[in-house]
């Protein structure tokens, strides 16, 4: 558009000949520097609590109570003691809730109630790089910080670190305009409990069942974490319980530090001027994962510019940092350790799908872990596929003949019909996903796989249609959210890839499984047309060769015996 | 699923029995509770920096140009001034590109430089209700941060705020582990401008032209910003200017205090806390909008809990507040005042898509303003349709006859296809939105809008399949953002409904274009039918009645003549 632009440079430069009509001066800049002002996060994050997924009175409530029941989680598996939660939602009025949540870890320090549950940006996971469910330091303290905007109540936490220590409890709000804790009161109370954890924050909310409700939520979380007993009481309802399926915690996950490939220029920087190594080889051994003496050795020799072994650290300018950050991006090093990240693993997964899905065959499929940005990941898929309300068939494997399989009775909120898209569970470090699913790299992932060389119908761009639920696990040490309230996972490349991969080693099982399914039936439609005529041929031998009733009834078991052994699958 | 639920209980039950496994435990509470820390927000926003918009090398070079540019807009509309904006970008390395914004803006007093674009979560804009681009006091320091730390260097910037007072030059960085501006240097220099701001900031990028680039952002700005005049020089290409169509700056928008109905509890109550009135009446009156003494007096009354007029703000409980907030709630209070938003205008939009879209036919709609969540806001909707490299048609007003248009030329880059869905400009306080597209109220609302009413194609949930741009512009004291990148509208109803009022009127008015264009065609058909026999006619009368030639052209033009005339648009 060369043209036009010429147009508007002559436009331009005619009206900047006649001065821009004098506006009378609104504001000096004195005036408006005068008005700038510090905003404390909790007040950013208050008026912006949709980011955080307190938008809706729905969606607050499921927030708070995924909040919590991670965060318990997190403090049971840290602690090694195997967790065993309940969750408890009161309708206090119209249009408010409670939510109990209490767990039997480890207990909270009561000096330490005050900025864990009051105080925005605080806690333990934001800077280590190991698999925990939290990671932010927000979620638990918004929670209480939106129960106090719509109730003006105050949270209650009762917690306990031990059998010979006091249980505490602490009324407490959160003062926002400083991101502070404001303790109202502090007692010591009977707690029939060893040690443990329970908070209870009343807020406006609407509680309601369904796709992306409470309970579905719960009931994904005792998928993903089968060494869960959970205890769960719906707004005026009896106690459900979740049992575990295995007692045996996750394997616990390993700190790491940060792998050489995966560090910005800023960060190194800023990592060379905050180190305590004292020589350039120690500061790439000591601060890094995978870095030993001769790699590191390798890197100072590439990256020159006067940097040797010795190089004092904090005394590294900007323009050698430059050259080492290039130098170890160019560097062999081998990828992160993989035992900072607890996959779920294939067994369990099946058993956790079993337990809460009836369908007709059950398939998973852990990845090997791999790096994105530095990170490690590992990427887990299982299938859960069957007809809902359909009935299956199978070969008996003694007689060789082709049986009804008991009605297949799929729990009608988590697999679809078999007309419709398959359902999604997705899962980051164990904890259900439920909000914009289509932002997720998991969604894109399946979409991206072609489940029609599987045998399943796949519309171009869309989810495969079949009565199936697919799950997607990934487990990181630093999960990619696409916002704070970790709905969707953001799309790496690397992550895509693993999606796919661990997609395609379920969809090849799923495959074989189906093409049975299709030659079993082919083969049961033959055979029971042959069956019809069956006994007309009894009737008709009995007629020719004048056998016996007995003889006729002998000779049509035999020939629908050869029938059915005829054919193996 | 009763019988499922009772089935889990038992195994509950029976593993409860059965104790737990004791596994070795891992930490204790103290132990935990010690790695407890604070995080820096400007820490916590470098490890999600993609929550900013800075996610990917092409998309974090759009972030930071968007956010120097609304920062000067704003700066220079707030000060009454006219606004002159330069945007450089220079290619620096493979992967590098300096980014440079220069305005004539009021400037900014050196003192206050470093906390502007050194500290996360500082401005002006955050804690008052009016309209302006930025809210946040995020942006531009996040756009430093993040050239800070792709490239280790700091940036620039440059300020004067008036004819005789110095140009001082500052270079920083930010200390992320505190949030606070580091300075590097200070210098007064030489610079030949009156007034304004220049910032500098170098940073990993890439650029690339097309439908989410930078050349697009700036084009939409100049669309939906008159008054500006934008000199832009992409990577290694000429100088490209948008003159502006008017001198005259938007209204200038007023600072309002909430209204009532939109005070959640927990603030009312923090309110209430802060106020420095002496009466519960005063301080309705003065703190929020369209509360006069008769308002205050109905709602105290309403309020009953032992309130008067009266009270002391400061002392009163909780539960008088929840009174009083329902009160509130229940209390007719007129709509806020809308003089705090400045619409772009039905005459401007149209200047505007007519200066950058080549269409065939140009409409547009302001709405009268309304209210969400207690903020006013104001919804205005234009399109431009015609179709790309096609022909038009139109009546020619004195002869009657159908003539063909000049080639209707679309510009590609806007306008699509005619089987292509409508493209959209999507606007929040004048800035163009680019990504998230599909998140937005206002995809949203033209989705939800029947299209087919008007004449046009539009599959179930889909945009209308049309060569056509909508416009939809949102002004608000507060625009809710789906996420701090500021990319989509939150689907709030109230703004979702007056989305749709605009989008109606425009398509109204597109509608009888259209069905006036299929009239015209029609008649064009069959008067090109009629047409080709006229000749034939002129020498079949020739024949039949001898005449000569002049007197045959004659009779085929008045025949022509009075086809042309028979009918009426």
């Amino acid at each position: 558009m060369p043209a036009k632009d010429t147009l508007f440079e002559e436009d331009a430069i005619a009206s900047s000949k006649k001065k821009p009509a004098a506006t009378a001066r609104r504001k000096t800049a004195d005036q408006m520097a005068a008005k700038q002002r510090d905003i404390s996060v909790s007040e950013f994050f208050t008026k912006n609590r949709h980011l955080l997924g307190f938008d809706s009175p729905l969606k607050s409530l499921l927030t708070a109570v995924k909040e919590a029941v991670d965060n318990s989680l997190d403090a049971c598996e840290e602690a090694g003691i195997v967790p065993e939660l309940s969750v408890i939602l009161e309708q206090t009025a119209e249009k408010r809730f409670k939510m109990i949540v209490e767990d039997n870890g480890p207990g909270i320090p009561d000096t330490h109630i005050g900025k864990i549950f009051g105080k925005l940006l605080h806690g333990s996971k934001f800077h280590k790089l190991s698999q925990s469910r939290g990671q932010q330091g927000i979620g638990i303290s918004a929670a209480g910080m939106y129960g106090q905007l719509t109730t003006g109540k105050p949270m209650r936490v009762i917690s306990k670190t031990g059998k010979r220590k006091d249980a505490v409890e602490i009324v407490m709000t959160i003062d926002t305009a400083s991101n502070k804790p404001e303790q109202h009161s502090r007692e010591v109370i009977e707690w029939d409990k060893d040690h443990g954890t329970r908070i209870e924050i009343e807020m406006e909310a609407r509680y309601q069942k369904g796709m992306r409700s409470i309970d579905m939520y719960l009931k994904q979380t005792a998928i993903a974490n089968p060494h869960l007993t959970l205890r769960y009481t719906a707004p005026g309802e009896e106690e459900v319980v979740y049992a575990r399926n295995t007692t045996v915690l996750p394997p616990e996950t390993v700190e790491i530090k940060p792998h050489p490939h995966g560090v910005e220029l800023g960060r190194l920087i800023a990592m060379l001027k905050d180190t305590s190594s004292r020589s350039l080889q120690g500061f790439l051994q000591e601060e890094f994962c995978r870095v030993g003496p001769k790699v590191a050795k390798n890197i100072i020799a590439a990256a020159g510019g006067g940097l040797t072994e010795k190089s004092y650290p904090t005394r590294i300018a900007r323009d050698a940092a430059n050259k080492l950050h290039d130098a170890i991006q160019e560097a062999k090093i081998s990828s992160p350790p993989t035992n900072c990240i607890a996959p779920i693993g294939e067994e369990l997964i099946i058993k956790g799908l079993k337990k809460e899905i009836d369908a007709d065959v059950y398939i998973a499929a852990t990845r090997p872990a791999s790096v994105y940005r530095g990170n490690p990941f590992l990427i887990e898929a299982g299938i859960a596929y069957g007809k809902p309300g359909g009935v299956g068939l199978e070969v008996d494997e003694e007689s060789g003949r082709i049986k009804k399989k008991a009605k297949v009775d799929v729990t009608e909120d988590l697999v679809g019909a078999a007309d419709e898209p398959a359902r999604l569970l997705r899962f980051a470090n164990r904890v259900p996903l439920q909000y914009q699913q289509s932002a997720c790299a998991i969604n894109k992932g399946i979409i991206g796989t072609n489940w029609k060389s599987y045998g399943l119908t796949q519309p171009r761009g869309s989810l495969p249609i079949a009565p199936m639920v697919i799950f997607v696990h990934i487990a990181s040490v630093w999960v990619p959210f696409t916002s704070e309230s970790k709905e969707a996972i953001a799309s790496y490349e690397e992550i895509l890839k693993e999606i796919k991969l661990a997609l395609r080693e379920c969809g090849r099982k799923l495959g074989s499984h189906i093409r049975k399914q299709k030659r079993i039936k082919r083969e049961h439609d033959k055979r029971s047309h042959i069956e019809k005529y069956i006994p007309h041929i009894g009737i008709a031998l009995q007629e020719i060769l004048g056998m016996s009733d007995t003889e006729r009834d002998f000779t049509t078991d035999t020939l629908e015996d050869v029938l059915h052994k005829s054919r193996k699958f």
